[in-house]
């Protein structure tokens, strides 16, 4: 069935979907009423249409300026770098931070051939450039992958010496809730290095 | 951002999908390029207007009758009933059975509210009552975990006696390779039951 193979192959080009993922999505795509994927087929074409990157931050957005960026109340001194929209998501459901953000959409990889081009590091730079003397701190959120941390040591040289901001990066170390034991070795020995006085 | 969440919501109701998952999903077909989600839509649709039921097995087909139900070669007296389409391939990929099939397309769960009428029951007893003397065998290849235990038992309660033909289940014991250390005490008393001498 060469429409059925098809399927199959377009949806394992999805991230995180393995074959035999691909292949229990077709059955149920096929098997499921018209209804059903036309709904599916028209909030992909709906959002596809709607959703746009924030003139600012970069974040997805149906307006030209997204809600965080115009929001009064959020704290134009500080500007946190994330790698994609769901990252924001995280930081703000911790309510533990309430200035702005910057989605780079991705981290450096030089093994997929992602440089810093194929990200908005250069919208970075230049609204740093813009900020002034407003900007007191970027905080460079990546993840703590290998990707995550190169892509936080690439922007961390570009931006230093590039203002009066600090530069950090969040803390690495022991996650709450968490049991030593289960915890590996470099997680620890930053948790340890990284120790602060109580 | 509306238009994200329902993109998500409607994402999340295909199988195997997770909240998170569903996010990555969204945020990976809106960064896409056009072509690469209208290639997949295409795909969609493309298949879902060429793909039928068997007319006699029930597994998908873009013809009448499926590939295997139309090869002279296949044995007409073995009958062999699967869940799902995935179960005809894996079977097929054994080499182990030259019968023909009968697709259900799910398993009973009164939890889920799945009752014989969803499934390819009644279709199954119109075929092997039409079948006659050729038939000799139907293997009930139902999954080994609850809802495919309570199907099969159903389906033999139901074809004993319809014929003249033989009902089996497909044996249950340590799988190839496994360590039995490593397997589970029910599956190691159905391998003990079911020892064969050597």
């Amino acid at each position: 069935m060469k429409s059925f193979s098809k399927l199959i192959a377009s949806l394992k080009r999805l991230p995180g979907i393995g074959p035999k993922q691909a292949e229990r999505l077709a059955v149920f795509l096929l098997r499921a009423p018209d209804f059903e994927t036309d709904g599916l087929v028209a909030a992909l074409r709906e959002a596809k249409a709607a959703i746009r990157p924030c003139r600012q931050c970069f974040d997805f957005t149906e307006s030209d300026l997204c809600r965080l960026c115009s929001d009064p109340d959020r704290d134009r001194g500080l500007l946190c770098v994330v790698s994609e929209t769901q990252d924001v998501t995280a930081i703000e459901r911790s309510r533990g931070y309430k200035g702005l953000y910057h989605v780079l959409h991705g981290a450096l990889s030089p093994l997929e051939g992602i440089g810093p081009e194929a990200l908005r590091v250069r919208e970075l730079l230049d609204r740093v450039g813009r900020a002034g003397a407003t900007l007191r701190e970027v905080v460079l959120a990546t993840d703590p992958d290998a990707e995550g941390e190169a892509t936080a040591l690439y922007l961390s040289q570009k931006l230093k010496g590039g203002g009066s901001f600090k530069v950090t990066r969040i803390a690495h170390g022991v996650p709450m809730g968490g049991d030593l034991d289960y915890i590996d070795e470099r997680t620890l020995s930053h948790a340890l290095a990284g120790r602060t006085e109580v």
